[in-house]
């Protein structure tokens, strides 16, 4: 089985890479070969059982998405997208990546005539407030940002490709990724993973919203299974929608400080500084907080155990076991 | 002001010209300068008040849409498509003509750097099966033919790019437009207006669907308003969701054979003919029946008052009154 992430450099394909590469099989298919592709050159994972090629180029360029599915791959991670600050001050880019991008890549897919499994990462954003209680599998996709937009086409151009006959696509709406790895960024909801990272590594980080802001999270980890999942799931039971909300967990960030203190002590959490921000405030209340996703449970799709959970798999996959 | 219309030699798009020629205004102001823009050549309306300008050409095609918007139009009406039959059997031309034609007159509308009022004729072929009951304002858009994607990518972009502020934008998911004059298209919801229209200019009609299918209708005199109301609708009460489903009837096709009847008399309706077409009746079981457009109704949309009304306006407009 043929293996292709685009997006092979950014975080959860990188994580995906390793998994897959570690394992050598997705779905219990062996792995013959799996091809990289970023923007940037992405690395081949340390102790890969199987062949790992990396492939560098520009997605929406012309003849790249064609020079990229040419020997026909059968699992097609797509990953590759700008993050929603850069897609919201550089229109055109957005654009280009996160919607021609996606296109380039169904539309090289479909001129193969072969009909992979293509794995879409969408994103909550598609959603746009006011919002239910919990937001069922039936509400409407009314994104606030240019990128939610991007996720949005996108979805609906895989779910008509697939039902075109063309490729055999799923998009999947994954919730905030906590703890994101590596350094702070000034994206207005990187503040969620901050208030955790930064104090296990033992330096201050700051809290700009209330204690009682909820929101939709899953580790990384639980992405990639997410990712794996989606990958081999039978298509009689996915039907024509083709666009699945991931399970999350609704926690708010009281929650989150609570579950950070029973895992790393009253010291860790110390290092939260709280410092309230009216405008990052206002950009999250906007931002939904709770699901019922029941068809991706239905399907098999798994949460976190927890936010401990969430806390513990940070401390193994990034910090080697050790609290700063 | 200066209108122009995209799409200005369709049936909407003509007989939107019509009114607005004849009425020199649109919701309170003189109308300086009348557009129509077409792939094939609209036709200048009978005792038009306001100068009227045709212009031809391909609008997805390079530098199109940049001729048609440098002029600079107070309001845009974007109605040029290609219909749903021809779209799900020809896929390029569908997503070149639906969705880089509309994506190439918001780009061309940024790039001046103007903000005009842009109604964009989208329709109810944005939803797919399985539905409620009735369909709410907040259901979702899971397109079941590429007509419909299309749609729901251009609301998408239009939602988008009235947010950014490069234009003031609202998309009307208009009804099946019944009953629709001249001859039959590819349109696969043809027969609903085939057999109206047909029989009442003394021809034969096939019906290739069951009596008991339902669907959602709007007369081309109430899509018209729809199109003028639209124009001078007060941006602050539509917020961001700026697709909104139009007000139509929810009838059968036994309905509409009843008011026929009550209208034209049994001569008129027995030429009906009965053929089922499994290929007719799979699109149309995907497609919705009932909505409860109650945004519209409260921005003060107004569907027609009756079936029988549907029929008496296509007498009047199309047949001089007279029944063949």
């Amino acid at each position: 089985m043929k293996v292709l992430i685009i997006g092979g450099a950014g975080m959860i394909g990188r994580k995906l890479a390793e998994r897959l590469a570690r394992d050598g099989e997705l779905g219990g298919k062996a792995i013959s070969s799996l091809v990289l592709h970023d923007v940037v050159e992405a690395t081949v994972p340390a102790g890969a059982k199987v062949p790992v090629k990396i492939v560098t180029g520009d997605l929406p360029a012309a003849g790249e998405a064609e020079r990229l599915v040419a020997d026909r791959p059968d699992v097609i991670f797509h990953l590759a997208a700008i993050v929603s600050g850069e897609a919201e001050q550089d229109f055109d880019k957005g654009y280009r990546i996160n919607m021609d991008g996606t296109r380039a890549v169904l539309e090289a897919v479909r001129r193969t005539g072969h009909k992979p499994r293509l794995v879409f990462a969408s994103s909550i954003a598609v959603f746009g407030a006011p919002f239910p209680e919990a937001i069922g599998d039936e509400f409407l996709s009314t994104p606030l940002t240019s990128y939610g937009a991007q996720k949005a086409i996108s979805e609906l151009l895989v779910s008509d490709y697939t039902r075109k006959g063309f490729l055999d696509g799923v998009s999947l709406r994954l919730p905030t990724i906590c703890v994101r790895p590596g350094k702070p960024n000034k994206a207005a909801s990187g503040f969620f993973s901050n208030i955790i990272r930064e104090p296990l590594a033992g330096h201050e980080a700051v809290l700009p919203v209330a204690d009682s802001v909820m929101h939709w999270h899953a580790s990384p980890r639980a992405a990639v299974e997410f990712m794996r999942h989606a990958a081999s799931l039978d298509s009689a039971g996915l039907g024509p929608r083709r666009a699945l909300t991931m399970p999350g967990l609704d926690v708010t960030v009281a929650e989150q400080i609570a579950a950070l203190r029973r895992v790393a002590g009253d010291k860790v959490v110390a290092r939260i500084r709280r410092e309230p921000d009216p405008f990052i405030e206002e950009i999250v209340a906007g931002w939904p907080r709770r699901f019922a996703a029941n068809r991706a449970l239905d399907l098999g799709f798994r949460p976190d155990a927890g936010f401990e959970e969430i806390v513990r798999i940070h401390i193994e996959d990034e910090l080697g076991g050790h609290i700063g």
